[in-house]
């Protein structure tokens, strides 16, 4: 195996190790001993990647916040209109925290931004713009209800996606985030779609998030 | 002053002071130094109402767990149907954890139940079954629709509820968790209230938690 790919390996390894131990125990509760042994790597392979454990955080906040937005963008395009994107857009995060362990650990450690220094960029922010355009968007394109109040909704709904990803991470590792954001949707939509429109957008939930067999 | 008061008086003050150190720091963070600190009184003192910084935590979370109790019993009795009772029991602790310091003490410290042996009892639980009850008494005197799947709609109601909760405790310090709580049930109550009663509902919503001014 030439060196490059070997490094390229070892420093996969050393991320996936340190996102399973923060994911377990926090930035704060995580040693670089525990980082090591999880990885199976020696400190020297570790030394040789990253200068700090702050280092390895931040490489794994970066490579979730590149797989999250890289995500959003497709699912975005593929989107047939603003709510079925919009419902996308939470459906395909819960898939990849359920499947990936460093977007796992990326969100419990921007959870805990503030023991950063500089702080991190906190994922509250960019969702709050996203879900703001595309449900302005479809109150433009009457999907939505006329007299919906957009950012009161969005003040509410990115809360309720962070209690579901919280319980749903307490209770089942995740396992069953993508079926509870379903439900989610389901009670929100009466609020949210023009009455004539809620078979359609149902419609595209099925599509985006499908019911779990 | 009479002994046992000025006891009470202390005892008080200790709990006080914990409370304000445990909701800022957690109580794995928090020292027995730091309390007495910001309690203003002598370790010995605090070693004559606590034998330890755990005896206090599960003070602090009897304590909160008996007031929301009573508050419940106080806003059920007194609710003129079960929704109102539902809303009203969400506003009261809004409120609660908004004004008292050593509910949000306990709020914190039931979060991280984990670190106690034997555990804190979570209060999941005890929500769960109460609105469980509530919407199901709903759906039976036809205020919730006939066809609301009541155990599914609590599942998503009390994360979102505990969303709400931390979003308003990071960015205001619970400041304006009442107000996110009428919001919360703006939009979710479309999808659960007989249309022909939604006028009626929004009405008793108004009067167990009134739009701030």
């Amino acid at each position: 195996m030439p060196q490059q790919e070997r490094a390229r390996i070892t420093r996969e390894r050393v991320l996936e190790g340190a996102a399973r131990v923060f994911a377990r125990v926090g930035f704060a509760g995580a040693s670089l001993s525990d980082i090591t042994a999880e990885a199976g790597t020696s400190k020297g392979a570790l030394y040789f990647h990253f200068t700090s454990k702050e280092h390895i955080a931040r490489a794994i906040v970066d490579h979730e916040q590149n797989l999250a937005k890289e995500s959003a963008t497709t699912v975005i395009a593929a989107a047939a209109s603003p709510l079925e994107a919009a419902m996308g857009l939470c459906g395909d995060f819960a898939r990849l925290v359920a499947s990936d362990p460093i977007i796992r650990a990326g969100v419990r450690l921007t959870s805990e931004a503030g023991e950063f220094d500089p702080p991190l960029t906190s994922p509250f922010e960019d969702w709050f713009i996203a879900l703001e355009q595309l449900f302005s968007a479809a109150v433009a394109t009457g999907q939505a209800r006329a007299d919906l109040d957009v950012p009161t909704f969005v003040r509410f709904a990115i809360p309720a996606f962070t209690g579901v990803q919280l319980v749903s991470g307490a209770l089942t590792d995740y396992a069953d985030f993508a079926q509870r954001v379903r439900e989610m949707w389901l009670f929100l939509l009466p609020a949210v779609v023009a009455p004539e429109r809620l078979g359609d957008v149902v419609a595209a939930l099925d599509r985006v998030l499908p019911a779990s067999a």
